[in-house]
């Protein structure tokens, strides 16, 4: 897929593939003969059938996970809305490289494959309060890489984000996309204080004064408040809709990278459940408008996928107690009186 | 370590090893230096502090996380307090000797050591609406047993249980030990209805009357309250303090078992952690108690050590992301303004 225009790129957001019910009967019907009181494994239970649904196939597999990270810069950055300098970004997108940080001790804990995009590291998007973020083909670029990061065979997609100054696009996008202003949805990101967070503010509402006009199409609100790490994460998720990946999301920027697909078609997240709950503010708030809740909240606000990628060994554990149980027949176990 | 007396047993609860201060700080200052903003893994940060306090040794590892399993059967079960029949207790220890239970998945997904100890199941404790559930060799029996089921050189524990009626005796611990009457504390268990509900209420009354006399000793209250998986979780419990094991504990039976040991010295459960949160009522109220907090809540209410086991996950990713991340100066990564 070459997605070569945005009205092309609405089109296939607005007809997805539905869930396959046959894989979700199945897997209901193996549930209810499992050695265990009915509904005693709780949300597990339900990841099993979810996942059955979505990756079309039962029983549901977790054996080829993968995490693919994205990294972007951004203009923004020149009003001061991080605790880190941009040169970080590259930096760490150096110390993925070299397996050194958080997300690839994740990553080999689940044997899960990783891959890193760095997206034009060296020319940041422009800063929102004066321009559009992207044009229409860089944006589109973003999408399409993000596309084809998707590996066809995967059983799970954990998509991730390095980014100085990302916190404030997440936050642009959500204001922008679900109403409020700056200071409504800026948090400390990656530590900020209260002069930090301010002028996070003030460029969300500059941005979103700047770009008024724009404001009632989703996919031009990525355009030109987002940014290319994010575009590439909706890209990522779209495509593993049609790749039968169910998607694990990870916390703040993640999900506002993914809002533009909900804002368009309400069932566009159904192939996804929500990992952690981010230490950062915003998150839960977009949660609820994007009518998620999140398997696990440890106070992590990393990115990177990390949340999610903690959240695989849940969906792990849904996947291996679903498919290995024996049965009440199997094991010679009375069933309930 | 054989325990051949209440009091012998009472004194070593008194005196428990400390903390290891040494591998703490040395936790403290590695956490500070990763490559993440600083808090920004939340409680995995935490869990590996804590885990090298425990395991008195930095970094810490998780190589041989162990799993126990302890079963009994339960003379109160003649009061009609469960939804299933008391065989299920030794069909279910024959499905773990055969790999076929929740708890077999979830010890494979971690390669954890997996052990089983069935409790003289033809031999139900006594009803303790009429006597006491043991006499005091058959209590320290189990809690001998408990003791050397846990392995030196494991690097974490998770005990579980298997005893039908045995959320009516963790509910009759609770009472006795926390106040409140059958009602304040039964639950549904592995699913009895409203009449059922009222049956374990009315067991629990009937036992807090008929051991008025002992209900200010803890441990008096497991011998004749209890059961013999309970007092082995206990004696587990209480073994890994002693072999630098930290534990993660389950849900409301564990959590009842060991709930003796707190209230015999508030520090005593320093080294566990709860790894999940049941859907069985009681347990949220009593970590409330027990001054705990659960890392997960999937709405699980199994047992055997189910929801501990898949918080694993979560503990070894504190551990591998703590142990194998790069440091600001080794990645070469500028670190806050």
């Amino acid at each position: 897929m070459i997605f070569q225009s945005l009205s092309q790129l609405s089109e296939k957001i607005a007809d997805l593939p539905e869930a396959d019910m046959e894989s979700t009967d199945k897997a209901l019907k193996r549930d209810a003969v499992l050695t265990k009181p009915a509904g005693a494994l709780g949300k597990l239970e339900e990841i099993a059938v979810w996942a059955s649904a979505w990756q079309r196939q039962h029983p549901p597999t977790f054996e080829k996970p993968q995490i693919a990270i994205f990294a972007g810069n951004h203009g923004v950055c020149a009003k001061g809305v991080s605790a880190f300098p941009p040169e970080v970004t590259v930096q760490m997108v150096a110390n993925f490289d070299s397996n050194g940080a958080a997300i690839n001790q994740l990553a080999n804990q689940y044997g899960a494959s990783f891959s890193v995009w760095p997206l034009e590291l060296n020319t940041p998007t422009a800063d929102f309060t004066e321009n559009p973020a992207m044009s229409e083909e860089e944006m589109l670029t973003a999408v399409n890489i993000g596309w084809k990061a998707v590996e066809a065979g995967s059983d799970f997609l954990v998509v991730g984000e390095m980014g100085i100054g990302n916190t404030t696009v997440a936050s642009a996008l959500a204001a922008a996309l679900f109403g409020g202003t700056g200071a409504d949805w800026a948090g400390p990101g990656t530590g900020v204080g209260p002069d930090g967070m301010g002028r996070k503010a003030d460029a969300i509402d500059a941005g979103l004064k700047r770009h008024a006009d724009i404001l009632g199409d989703p996919l031009k609100v990525m355009q030109h408040l987002g940014g290319r790490e994010l575009a590439a994460m909706l890209g990522a998720v779209l495509a593993a809709r049609f790749k039968n990946v169910p998607v694990v999301l990870d916390g703040f920027v993640t999900c506002a990278a993914i809002a533009p697909l909900f804002k368009l078609n309400e069932k566009a997240l159904d192939h996804c459940i929500v990992g952690h709950g981010s230490a950062e503010p915003g998150h839960m708030k977009l949660l609820q408008h994007l009518k998620q809740q999140p398997l696990l909240s440890l106070a992590m606000r990393l990115g990177e996928g990390s949340g999610a990628a903690v959240a695989l060994g849940i969906v792990q554990s849904a996947i291996v107690t679903h498919a290995g149980m024996a049965s009440f027949t199997e094991a010679g176990v009375s069933d309930q009186d």
